[in-house]
């Protein structure tokens, strides 16, 4: 009966795309910035209003407390068609979105969402977090919607797990899993956080880069400097932390943290082949941001330096006075914060006992360096002989009217390997986020297209697995 | 007559010392940071207070604005006992003042000046411009009060020049002198703004650093990117800024600047004993703020390093995201604030030119680097054969019952170079400050008895001066 009704359940989301976004702008006008202890509140209400959502939509949902930021847990196995052959369902996103500074690169209040037409007239949806990842989980909610609505039941036995600190390094999330493995154990996973390979084609992320992030602190001088009258005999930390951060790519882009590469595997030949016959172009990818020399490894493509090799990225760097004007003082310290990229079997403790094990060679022996720990995960690849990974593909391709790929990912998603490892569940990667979409960065966009197609495309991926035997 | 009164002149300063104490109070009250715009009144209100101070005197003292901080320029002839042999004299000092982050490190209001003791039992004056430069502008002050109390004139013809913004570049200095040549020029400059030797050595500054500053900005991607979905092929600014940072010195502490050394003298091997015979000790001078390893060139002494060898430090960095917590971007932007201290005959715009030319050649083609010009000074020389320094030596080594030296000084005091270049007159540089006085840092103080022994040496100075022939 499900598949039966796909398309009055299609026609229904078109018909109310407006209610849709209305409903997606409640949720963007929460400022929840998770990592930023003062936007605690927002990221409760934010959390509190997806509840309330989802229970109106007859799920049993609740707020789960955390030493952070709550989970949203919903339960909706007395909504399904007890004719669906779909496997039970786990969907995952998360409400929590990154700090907007710089503030004054936005065009707008990057919480007061509106819909712009851009110079090439599509439509978007202009806020913080209107793609990562509200935007998106919102398209998931939508297709439930609209298949309740439709049908007067959901096609799959379906729970729904909201996090709010994926932004922050997710400190509650492990902890989470464990003490709820069987609630929240079921057949199959589903998350909405990645993007499209181009805006015409569909993409099912089977292997994400993991992360490794720490900050480092080179500590000089007891106190701030003259630099007249110590300018000479006493240690700089800027010009140490420089001298380390340079020490960390050789000259031909590799890391020169011992033993990075050793747990990296190459990609399959066929992988390989597939991914060469992708309209990818670096040239386009880094034209796009106003680049145009790839900077990783140099014998590695532009593609492979994306989704299966991994990084050492300098994410942000202070030190000295710098402020309006000059002031000519040696810093007491300096600090950076560094992140790795990590695929294959790279351990993220392994490669971060490499990283402290360089940076502190490089540090005088007046001087000290302090580290502190930020998260880390695991690379993760999936196992896509599974069916529903082909079901999945049958019902993107559909909506998309372009044959769905199976890509790399060179983000980090460590929410798919917590599922494997911890739950046992693989996880299907589905998102419609465009490279232009601004994540991450000032003026953050989601296509109205992703939005509405994104619903469209959940829609159809359960009704396609709710017809699998 | 002039210089019988002298004891009287000293007694009456040791009596008056508390007014005089309060008196600096109110001047240090005044948040006069010239570097930050925010602060401009605040710049005003010092300069107009310092006026009303030396009409107060019997001075013909006047506001002169600028196209930035105002001037006060004050002329005192007419107090002059006529029985002086003294040269003619123009005294200099600032009222503007560095600013105060990082804030968190004060133990008290930076602006609210208090009398403390030490552990060691000296009594300090805390506050924000303590040393550098109210305390030491004010013993001048008080020295020509206690002189025109206690004989009714001054000893010399003087001059008073005090500008507002020395601690951000002097923007308005060299128009000002040039366009009033013939009012400021006098026989000889008096600038209290240098320190002593040691808390026991009293020093006359004959060998000064000049400067040159620039704020470098890389540039790469048109906006913040995510590192994940760029991470590898993007360029990373901070990764270039440090790149670029860490080639600026090689590993024998030389700066790599072209032409950097060429116009660098040797010390006399004359000036090379005396420093050598003076009770310095790098391990006590390092080790007073925590370190140990003179960080400059290897082949120089740490003495060398500071007063006779040219530097390269980097006194600001910033890039990325550098709040709570972790963002794992890429930024669009990165910079730092670089300054050069140089000494003998180096040009500052040669060198301003060849640290350009290096950073430029350190930029990959695909990213852009913007120079910003801040102030610069060359190098002064003093010609200490003028019979004034010998007099004044007489005058300091009387007061501290200490030989005085003649030393050289890290820091760059650009006004000795202009008097000598734009008005002809040889600089007094004499000072009170100490080594732990946290000029330009946290907890800025001035000895009450750099203070009050620093009106008495200036006192005895004039004294000295009007009895030559």
């Amino acid at each position: 009966m499900s598949h039966s009704a796909l398309p009055a359940v299609l026609d229904r989301l078109d018909a109310d795309l407006d209610a849709a976004v209305e409903r997606l702008f409640a949720l963007l006008r929460f400022p929840s910035i998770s990592t930023d202890p003062a936007y605690k509140p927002a990221c409760a209400e934010a959390a509190a209003w997806l509840v309330h959502e989802l229970n109106g939509l007859g799920f049993a949902a609740e707020l789960r407390p955390t030493p952070g930021h709550p989970m949203v847990v919903a339960h909706g196995d007395a909504l399904a068609d007890p004719a669906s052959a779909a496997p039970s369902l786990l969907f995952y996103g998360h409400y929590d979105v990154q700090p907007v500074d710089p503030l004054n690169l936005w065009n707008a209040d990057p919480f007061a969402p509106a819909v712009e037409t851009l110079p090439d007239g599509r439509r978007v949806i202009r806020a913080r977090g209107a793609v990562d990842d509200k935007g998106q989980l919102m398209t998931f909610i939508e297709a439930c919607r609209a298949w309740k609505a439709e049908t007067g039941t959901l096609p799959a036995k379906i729970s729904i797990l909201f996090e709010g600190e994926e932004e922050s390094g997710s400190p509650s999330l492990i902890p989470f899993l464990e003490a709820n493995r069987e609630e929240l154990s079921r057949d199959l996973a589903l998350i909405c956080d990645t993007g499209m390979f181009d805006p015409k084609t569909p993409a099912i992320s089977t292997m994400l880069r993991g992360m490794m992030g720490e900050e480092i602190t080179v500590k000089a001088a007891s106190r701030d400097l003259h630099s007249g009258m110590y300018g000479g005999p006493a240690s700089n930390p800027i010009r140490v932390l420089a001298k380390i951060l340079a020490a960390l790519h050789d000259d031909t882009g590799r890391v020169t943290i011992p033993g990075f590469y050793d747990d990296v595997d190459d990609i399959s030949p066929d992988l390989a082949r597939q991914w060469e016959a992708l309209p990818f172009s670096a040239a386009g990818f880094l034209g796009a941001v106003g680049l145009e020399i790839p900077a990783g490894e140099q014998d590695r493509s532009a593609l492979e330096q994306i989704w299966s090799r991994p990084t050492c990225e300098f994410n942000g760097v202070i030190g000295g006075y710098t402020g309006e004007g000059f002031k000519t003082v040696i810093a007491a310290e300096a600090s950076a914060k560094v992140s790795c990229r990590l695929v294959s079997r790279q351990d993220p403790e392994k490669i971060r006992a490499g990283f402290r094990e360089l940076v502190s060679s490089l540090v005088p022996a007046d001087c000290e360096v302090v580290f502190k720990r930020h998260g880390s995960s695991e690379a993760v690849v999936m196992d896509v002989t599974a069916p529903e990974f082909e079901a999945a593909r049958t019902a993107l391709s559909a909506e998309w009217e372009t044959e769905a790929a199976f890509v790399g990912c060179g983000g980090s998603i460590p929410i798919a390997g917590h599922f494997q490892k911890l739950l046992g569940m693989e996880s299907l990667l589905i998102g419609f986020g465009n490279d232009d979409d601004n994540m991450h960065s000032p003026n953050e966009k989601y296509d109205m297209e992703s939005f509405r197609k994104g619903a469209r495309s959940w829609a159809r991926v359960l009704g396609e697995l709710s017809r699998k035997a």
